[in-house]
């Protein structure tokens, strides 16, 4: 049995609870030897340092059990931190905010339970992967496309309460989910938007309720576990076409933005593209003793060099059409037109049925197409160490050249001030805004690497939201400070949401400090809380 | 002074209160006249009804004002009602749900405060109409177009917090609106989204929040005043196309409406459409007597001549192609094609220069192209009396055709057992579902009329929810049931409502009864509420 315990909580508390959790739900599903609970470490946190480690796992398999398990939670005042699959490494994973929390894993809860060919939706639970639901779709028959994240063993569920990016049309503004099911912090069952009518034919096809609608307080909150949701679907198109655009200059950035903010504001392009520099890519293709043997970042000559000879320019943009042949021709030649204003841009790209693409050989074209696989998750070692890990420091800005241009520079000076190097992934989430996703990458066997890739992002925070940038979501290691930087009128929101926590989760037992929302118990007690 | 007054509330306590608001705001921001009051009424309710009656308006011009209109009443525990311009009429208009509220009309806060040409959007005050957006676009020479509702006078922030249907590809989903600012039950400021910090560039560009969104908190609801809000515009396309389906028999609809879908689901179709029947249509082109002068409701052989007739079939669909010119004819040839398989259906249009919108004779295709008017809001004498009112009433339901004939059966049987004609206008808000607006018209000078439609209405709340089918919004007459309806688990929906209200407004000043949110104090008073 680990013996890490939540703070204000005694080891007599946790163990009655852990019993009780144990007699509800069966033993098998209550981990607690220190083995079992470090599977449920953020796996790229150094060795010996125990911030973010849970005293026990429990994994429910139903509904009841997961009432159960809040109920138990909230009579020994036990802190739980729920995870669906809990694989988006760079943001910590699965480990809790709280360090001796009990880990609440739905990975068990895994069932596909319904796909409406008619209207192009999946109804799911938690643990439910993009692999599942790919493998759902497919063994049906039926002709739809889900909107998927880079790497497959992630939950839809998941990815979706976090704001996770995916990239098909229906995950333009991050909006396919469509009512959910929560079991709230005192164990009662709610269902959102017009599934609070029993029986109601319109839960998952239309996404308001009478009066408030709820589902975007159960997303990057601490107000309740979500246990089944709506996720839309698209039918297959008559030809899907990865494209790809390259130019050879880093003075292109903005150019590129801009061009491209056209052809999404007027439909052109429907779905969320990635932009992404030679650092990120040559991480993908290469590796840095390759190319630069010095202290210190890679300079821009070598970029150069890079970016030439591994074909892959200083920036290059994934994106891709899905539409009548007709359409997917005439777009081609327009899209193709607008980037050859940037001298030495190119765009190309292949038609293919939808039949062909899980035979597609980069996976890039794939994932785009709806087919998930494991390939986009090679960490790489890029600083020649043993095992990458890596840190997601992720702003949002509007997508404007000037803006892609301002915070390229400044993350970019800090990063290599910091002697990393700068990469970067800009993803043009909605026609007018891109979350600009940076990999602080370090060996996660050297602690001093590791270390100072921390430091380096709690630095950014702060003179990112200096020039008016956010994060759109936050690493374990700077959530309270990057929820700080959201200022306005002495931190309005976030009392807001304290209020609403207070009220809905009086003994604060849901995932506290998730997105720097404290209960009220915790509120003086922690780090960077109010 | 009029001398309505609200539950649980003295003289002494209201006249208090409009003193404190005189003293503050200046005294010509505060009405009481009877006459100045009843311009606040719900317009279609019956002269001598006055469930729904104002004890005095007040128009703050400052988010200041509002502010402090909020204190005041908080100090005087006096129920606040709070509309935008309050034109909705089909629900009840400017008037509030609890008689002798103090009614806050903000038509006043009226400045379109930035027009933003790069990223296309407005930032606008809750006083801003449709006119009053459409008007600062053109005065500032954009070439951009905004989603609009189908009547100029309305206020675009209280359309849209009202979740009401505009109709260009921006409105689709009523997913136009981004970052608001909102004075709290308590008078504190709060920024949505990125605006909870300060100074951050992605405010109206980006949607969500670090940690959950609060936005849809403020819609349909009780628990702030919203004072200014950013709405997404789009960019003129190279051609505008407005277009017109008509099928010539009732048991077209299905057909229809399943091919729209999968025209929607495709992006072919990238808007709001209207699906229009005989009866709706003819109160526009037509009146009852020349064409049926017997009691009851118009029968089949008498529609479907009025439709051959008046050339407006059993059903006409209204929508739009926003394209580049070969997009355009390509789509044209497509969706005419795909309604052929409908015997007699019939598609039209022709393709228009952004420029040439205003121009357009037929309203419809000048609100489908962003230009507001007031042609379509004449409620015309349809049953001969003086002056037409009428209900809305809207269950959702999905884009069906099997859905679109259930509801249509159910609402018809329904509305001609009550002796009254069905007129119907099925809106596809997005891909997946539609809003079933349902006319209830009456002569509003005669009271049995005007009260056996209100009986209709009420009936029809429960028996479709027993068919599985909600509504989107109520009329303030029955808001109360309509909300009854979201029963799963005890209403759990609403439960969870009722204590973020309390928590949020403890004395229950903003808006009681919205929706069929009450606050504790009056949760047991009120007729309907639990």
């Amino acid at each position: 049995m680990s013996t890490t315990l939540a703070p204000q909580l005694s080891e007599e508390a946790l163990s009655s609870a852990l019993d009780d959790l144990r007699a509800a739900l069966g033993s098998e599903t209550v981990l607690t030897s220190e083995e079992e609970v470090a599977e449920f470490r953020d796996p790229f946190q150094f060795t010996t340092w125990d911030d973010y480690t849970g005293s026990a796992v429990v994994t429910p398999q139903t509904v009841e059990q997961v009432q159960e398990v809040v109920r138990i939670a909230n009579r020994h005042q036990v802190p739980l931190w729920t995870h669906s699959q809990g694989r988006n490494n760079g943001y910590g994973g699965p480990a809790p905010r709280v360090k001796g929390s009990v880990i609440v894993s739905l990975r068990k809860m895994n069932r596909v339970l319904e796909i409406n060919e008619e209207s192009a939706y999946a109804v799911i639970e938690p643990g439910v992967r993009w692999f599942d639901l790919y493998d759902a779709i497919k063994a049906g028959g039926h002709k739809l496309m889900p909107s998927i994240a880079d790497v497959g063993w992630g939950s839809v569920i998941g990815n979706t309460l976090d704001h996770g990016v995916t990239y098909l049309p229906q995950g333009q503004d991050m909006a396919a989910a469509c009512g959910m099911e929560v079991v709230l912090a005192d164990g009662e069952l709610l269902r959102t938007g017009m599934g609070a009518m029993t029986g109601n034919r319109a839960w998952h096809v239309y996404k308001r309720a009478l009066g408030p609608m709820l589902d975007q307080l159960f997303m990057q909150s601490s107000l309740g576990i979500v246990t089944k949701m709506g996720y839309w679907l698209q039918p297959w198109p008559e030809v899907y076409m990865p494209l790809w655009l390259r130019v050879w200059n880093d003075e292109d950035l903005p150019r590129v933005v801009d061009v491209l903010r056209q052809l999404r504001l007027d439909g052109t392009v429907r779905m969320v593209p990635q932009i992404v520099n030679t650092v990120l890519l040559s991480a993908v293709y290469s590796s840095r003793e390759l190319w630069w043997q010095e202290e210190g970042p890679i300079p821009d000559e070598i970029l150069d060099k890079m970016g030439r000879e591994l074909e892959i320019g200083r920036w290059m943009m994934r994106f891709a059409l899905y539409e009548d042949e007709a359409v997917a021709d005439y777009k081609f030649k327009k899209i193709k037109q607008a980037f050859g204003s940037i001298p030495g841009a190119e765009v190309w790209g292949e038609k293919h049925s939808p039949e062909e693409i899980p035979e597609l050989e980069n996976p890039v074209e794939r994932v785009q197409g709806g087919v998930p696989s494991m390939d986009l998750n090679q960490m790489t070692a890029w600083y020649g160490g043993e095992e990458g890990g890596h840190v997601g420091f992720s702003p949002v800005a509007p997508l404007t050249g000037h803006d892609a241009v301002a915070l390229r520079d400044l993350l970019r000076r800090m990063i290599e001030a910091a002697g990393l190097d700068y990469m970067a992934a800009l993803i043009p989430i909605s026609a007018r805004s891109f979350i600009h996703v940076t990999l602080i990458i370090f060996d996660t066997k050297s602690e001093d690497q590791a270390r100072s890739a921390y430091e380096v992002a709690t630095t950014l925070v702060r003179d990112c939201a200096k020039q008016g940038y956010g994060e759109y979501r936050a690493h374990l290691d700077f959530m309270d400070l990057a929820a700080d930087q959201y200022d306005f009128n002495d931190h309005a929101h976030r009392r807001l949401n304290e209020r609403i926590k207070d009220a809905v989760d009086p003994k604060g037992i849901l995932s506290p400090g998730r997105h720097g929302i404290w209960p009220q118990a915790m509120r003086d007690g922690q780090p960077g809380a109010s």
